[in-house]
């Protein structure tokens, strides 16, 4: 065990203290891990939708004061009781979700929506004792997503850590823990388009483009792009988008449009904007007999999917996929190891980068569009 | 070839003159094939939902005189020009969806939907040259489906005509060729059950009870049968179903039920009754994380699925199938050899025998209720 192992250690961390405004660097307590916890020093962490979603706070109960973050790689620290996974020195990706490998999802070979660990965006407590390990003056500060990964050390529970290859930049990799795979496995893991296909995009964001880069690693001979801003369309090509669509140069369906540009439809496609409407589109954009349509966007709770039956009688498939269906724990070292073996280029989505203590700044690049992923480095 | 080969041959047909009035016993005369279709003598033919449906003509353009029919079995009498993959004598079924064997569809391993030979219900002449094979006093009499079962002899194309083991008995595997296959392909082909899954089945006609049989075959520990008609209940429990809801019986959704009989959701579901309402339980009552819902029922033409995204998000999955994902050519013979091997129980579907004399009793029985399948011998 290192040094501080049971020690409090006092560290910086970027607090939210309120709904919207900007994060305040602070010299907080991080409490040690209890039992099937782990403590890790984060090195790199990025900047995700979600973050942004939840400081802002629009239309949910506000939680605060707050760490945020949940993409990230760090090393582990110390470990709590009953941790037998990992130890002192092993490289990590925490995650937003989790892997118990006890509960029916877990022991299901095609779930990844773990009962115990499974995203709660509510809970800013560790489920263990529900208590906070972040303090400053003794006043409890809030997590998110299990992970609160805007500090320089941070508490999360074991299931919740990706084990990786030490060989692996953690300045690349850290990218990994949300949305890039999310949007990689949507494609590998659900649409699984055949070598050659053709296959549709809604959304050229970070996850919009993960997902066509799935399409491009696995082959696809054509991948359409769909967005409403066509300023993305020219970063797009470089993840293999080999056409773009904007739903607003045309006066009719947007499927319509990828039907006849397809000879009847898409052989796949990945929504990633949340939007129903886009879903529905993505739906019906695919080929009758064996199009499959994979829904990765998170919608607002009232809107309501609809389509013809006679859409999902011409043998067309509907899915939805959470976290790209990759188990935290079990499957996600099988994408690092795609980036290790170059098959995967992680590269690309890192466009910013800024020191910890010019986090704000990525929050910036990201509410102008002008980021895909912006790295924040915790030691600079 | 036969001695009939090449003939016009003068046989019996029961013609349907009007909608809903009862089908007559004509003298009518079958013209000899043309390029790529081949001339069936039909020894047993069955009535399905469809032939009613469209008999009673609610909702469609009449097209009448028409020979009705399209569950049946029979023998090649002889041959169009280009016909290479059948010859005289051959044992057939005839099917209402076709496979050319050419087109993209027929080509991809996924679909069975036949650009060429796909179901028409609105057509009433061979594709070949826009004309009727069946004729009276030189009056030509529109074809059902391709097929036109309800003759002793008919004309079909030979995309339509599955080639059978010649020592399976016609009497049994006659209704293989539209209902059973199509339900038990449902489960077999498209929902696929693991051994010892839970699977529920929405609608417990012959249909339905094919997709119970399928999943019966399959493994599945729990079948639990929907149906708002209790007495078809007892009848279910001889094709594996082994728990029954009545949604009249609650004054909750049905999926809140399942889901509480089953600790979250079954692992498959399959919707035989073409009711939108039956379809959106169908699909929300698959468990999260893996469940798979299948549609089967064709709905009315302005129904509206609809659900809550969120419901596809959590890993659920819900595809459409149209005639069990069975190819006609291809795949049938399987089916075939899965009753031959004693696998699949057909006898259990067959609850009526009347001579084709009687035909109008096999409608009488279908719409009191009463029958799974009416064989109508043709030789009676």
């Amino acid at each position: 065990m290192a040094s501080t192992a049971g020690s409090i250690i006092p560290c910086k961390a970027a607090v939210a203290w309120e709904a919207g405004k900007p994060l305040v660097i602070e010299q907080v307590e991080v409490a040690p891990p209890k039992a099937m916890e782990v403590r890790v020093k984060i090195k790199y962490t990025s900047l995700c939708h979600t973050d942004v979603y939840f400081w802002e706070a629009k239309g949910q109960a506000p939680l605060f004061p707050r760490i945020f973050g949940h993409e990230a790689s760090g090393i582990v620290e110390s470990v709590g009781e009953g941790v037998t996974d990992l130890e002192v020195g092993d490289h990590v990706l925490p995650v937003f979700t989790g892997e118990c490998k006890e509960c029916a999802h877990c022991k299901s070979q095609e779930s990844n929506m773990c009962d115990l660990l499974r995203i709660n965006t509510d809970r800013g407590v560790m489920i263990g004792d529900g208590n906070a390990r972040f303090s400053k003056n003794g006043n409890p500060i809030y997590h998110f997503l299990g992970t609160s990964t805007f500090s320089e050390y941070t508490v999360v529970h074991v299931g919740c850590l990706t084990k990786i290859d030490k060989s692996a930049p953690l300045d690349k990799v850290c990218v990994l823990s949300c949305g890039i795979s999310t949007g990689l496995g949507a494609t590998l893991n659900v649409a699984k388009p055949k070598k050659g296909s053709t296959v549709a995009i809604f959304g050229l964001g970070a996850v919009g483009l993960a997902a066509a880069e799935g399409a491009r690693i696995a082959g696809a001979s054509r991948i359409i792009g769909v967005d409403l801003n066509p300023s993305r369309f020219e970063v797009a090509k470089k993840f293999g988008i080999t056409e773009f669509v904007n739903p607003k140069d045309h006066d009719r369906p947007v499927q319509e449009v990828i039907a006849e540009m397809t000879n009847g439809g898409v052989d796949r496609s990945v929504e990633c904007t949340g939007n129903v409407k886009a879903m529905m589109s993505a739906f019906e954009c695919v080929h009758d007999g064996w199009g499959v349509a994979v829904l990765v966007g998170v919608p607002n709770k009232d809107d309501m999917f609809m389509t013809k039956p006679m859409n999902l009688l011409n043998e067309r498939t509907l899915r939805g996929t959470f976290f790209g269906n990759y188990k935290p724990r079990t499957d996600l070292p099988s994408v690092v190891d795609m980036y290790m073996k170059k098959q995967l280029e992680v590269e690309k989505f890192i466009t910013h980068r800024v020191p910890f203590s010019d986090i704000n700044k990525a929050f910036d690049y990201m509410l102008k569009g002008e980021s895909l992923r912006c790295l924040i480095s915790m030691d600079e």
